[in-house]
């Protein structure tokens, strides 16, 4: 079977290099023994999860009971939603559901979900493993590890089952941050988990972190697992962060020149296929594969603005591959993905996860 | 038929604020003298193009020739694809396909696209009416006035039909530019009018400008129509702009609180609902409906950060509606909408063009 291109804008993925930072993480893995738990949020995609799981992982992370409920379908048994939810009756049912299918991991920040969860749940919530969200620096959801023990005693009192606890170092998305947030994450971890041996938990032992840029810097005599999502595309933001190179990069967004005015010219791939993602430190709307120098200056939603250093500028009908700024939000933009290897599209992946938000 | 909400996060649209902006637009677009031919990319849901064509209007314009495909199969006689497409063959395909059912406009702004179009389209191409972008200052793509006149003789000498010109004053996107802006597009569509009519074309007379900043200050003198999206729901962008109040706001993102820490609460609208686009001018990633104080700090994927002033915070499973920064990328985010009237969910709509962005 002979699979055509698409029209741009497309996202297309390299097969060899998507398979290489796949292997590759899970080796370093391996070698600092640390066991791999991949955030699929990023791909949404079962095929590569399929990839992840025979290069040896531990199970998947999710954010969201719809991105759970598409990976147990597809046969995934062991899932953790890294991910606080506040259970309404209809969540809670689908929770419940879940179970019956493989095993459940959970996060969790306050009592307060936690007697939702037994509200609703009863008997059968003690078998989802919970796991304490601590906030490390990145200031987002989580509590100060010195209030680890108390919640999880406030969780067994009410039936429930406390297996560890985890955080995102998020604030390892800046520029030098890398090393200092995965030190972060090593003492709020460590932290809590003497909390959690203080308050008489010495079983809750899973000690989860982890986030694309401080992967290479995690600390091995602390976390027992790590769920990069980023790793398997890299973007535009992890080659500015310095947490990968060019050659790296094995997703772009390839859009056509539509306009031209002298070094400046307009691609078809807007924020609709790119995402409008633009960290403070980001150069860009994204960057422009073998062009380290074109920087794109402005992103509509169906018009990337590119300026090209000057002696270069693509001509009316290019199609330029375009590095997104944030993987994760390309992809939850497309329906499917074409997949190249070494120039010829070899296959369609469905997003099977996409828009699955709550 | 009962529909209820569903899980959040999802899109709410208030049927009675979205019925009002339509009617107002169209009432006061009467009243100046300018036709209405909405840009459907905003909504990208047929039900509302619908009363748009109810409340009065010249036709439809569309980003993309997929989306005009999903509008004229809808039955919209009259689509103005407002961009420079350049035609692959397949996608010249695609658009002669579009000409046996409906009256198709294109945008243009270099001769190399005549060629492509006429080359591919052949004698069909004189169909399709040919509007010349013009830029006006947002250096987006487009043409300087000047060319105009020497670019419509280009064409014709390719057997195309050149019908008028257009523009998008896209940088009336700035806080006090909208007025300007439409200043910037008078001048330039007049001047590009009159290099028409001095080249040979005194019947190119269709002069469309248009965004929803630049609404109101819009030159009926020069324009013949406009082309607004937003204007239907409104978003924070105009908000901060101060193009619309807040009660003219129609769409917004139910979310539920899910972490609290003091006046820091974490709600589950995040950038794979809310898309994340944040102008230099926006106060930050989003607003909150009555919670004129509020203020979102950060967005990831699955959270937005909302600090709010002292003496109020929402307590954990606490829906907000959360209004966001640009409401064409948040509704291209989502399969479908709920539509609700004084708080009763009366409907749900497919966003039939999401996606279509080739």
């Amino acid at each position: 079977m002979t699979i055509s291109a698409p029209e741009t804008p497309y996202i297309a993925i390299e097969l060899g290099i998507l398979q290489g930072n796949i292997a590759r993480a899970a080796e370093a893995a391996r070698t600092a023994g640390i066991a791999l738990r991949p955030h699929v949020k990023t791909h949404k995609i079962i095929e590569i999860a399929r990839m992840q799981e025979a290069a040896g992982i531990l199970g998947i992370t999710v954010a969201t009971l719809g991105e759970a409920e598409v990976f147990v379908e597809a046969g995934f048994p062991d899932v953790f939603i890294a991910y606080p939810l506040w259970l309404t009756p209809i969540k809670a049912k689908r929770l419940d559901a879940l179970l019956d299918r493989a095993t459940i991991r959970m996060g969790i920040d306050s009592l307060e979900s936690g007697k939702k969860l037994a509200e609703h749940l009863r008997g059968r919530a003690s078998l989802i493993e919970l796991l304490i969200e601590v906030d490390c620096g990145h200031h987002r959801s989580g509590i100060a590890p010195e209030g680890v023990g108390k919640l999880a005693v406030g969780l067994r009192d009410l039936g429930l089952e406390v297996s560890g606890c985890f955080t995102f170092p998020g604030h390892s998305y800046s520029v030098d941050g890398r090393a200092a947030a995965a030190q972060d994450e090593a003492r709020a971890l460590s932290h809590a988990q003497e909390q959690l041996v203080a308050a008489g938990f010495p079983d809750a032992n899973i000690v989860s972190g982890g986030s694309t840029p401080s992967l290479a810097e995690a600390d091995a005599s602390v976390v027992t697992e790590q769920r990069p999502g980023v790793y398997v595309f890299n973007d535009a933001q992890q080659i500015e962060l310095g947490s990968c190179d060019w050659d790296d990069v094995a997703l772009t967004v390839h859009g056509t020149v539509v306009s031209v005015r002298g070094s400046r010219v307009i691609v078809d791939a807007g924020s609709k296929v790119l995402g409008a993602d633009k960290a403070p430190y980001a150069s860009g709307y994204g960057r422009v594969l073998g062009q380290p120098d074109a920087r794109i200056v402005a992103l509509s939603e169906h018009h990337a603005t590119i300026e090209f250093p000057e002696g270069y500028a693509p001509v009316l009908g290019d199609v330029l591959p375009v590095i997104p700024n944030h993987v994760c939000n390309t992809v939850n933009l497309a329906d499917e993905v074409f997949v190249f290897d070494r120039g010829v599209v070899v296959d369609r992946w469905k997003v099977a996860a996409r828009g699955r938000n709550s």
